[in-house]
């Protein structure tokens, strides 16, 4: 089963890519956009016998390795 | 309004990073991890008069400045 593990920065942490990509958007004249925030979209199959067993190990494999909990939150997604 | 860019790499190019993850889920002893992924997923809050402005001027900025469309695929969506 496909599923999808969307990790960003917590919303108390400063994003410094983000702001870059702020600032350059603003240098292209994208004047309106703000907030901008940049994380990581990791995509991967697992082989479960069920979807809730895939989305359990997606979970486990989020905490243990893909995701640093201090700064970061994580959602997951089947696809 | 809160858009959402999602960009991979396109299924024909090699992810070194994926392929990274995907070894260290199997050292972890995910061995029923396969095909992974890594892309980018980047927010930001678009001040246009309607949902089609704003998802209009995120197409824009994608394909100016935060896509490689050599290399990488993305998708939009409103939040």
């Amino acid at each position: 089963m496909k599923v999808r593990v969307e990790v960003m920065l917590k919303t108390s942490v400063l994003d410094p890519q983000g702001k870059a990509v702020e600032h350059a958007l603003k240098m292209l004249g994208f004047a309106n956009a703000v907030d901008v925030r940049v994380g990581k979209l990791i995509e991967l199959d697992i082989a479960a016998p069920t979807v809730e067993a895939a989305l359990a190990e997606a979970r486990s494999m989020a905490e243990k390795l893909l995701v640093n909990p201090i700064i970061e939150d994580f959602r997951i997604h089947g696809v």
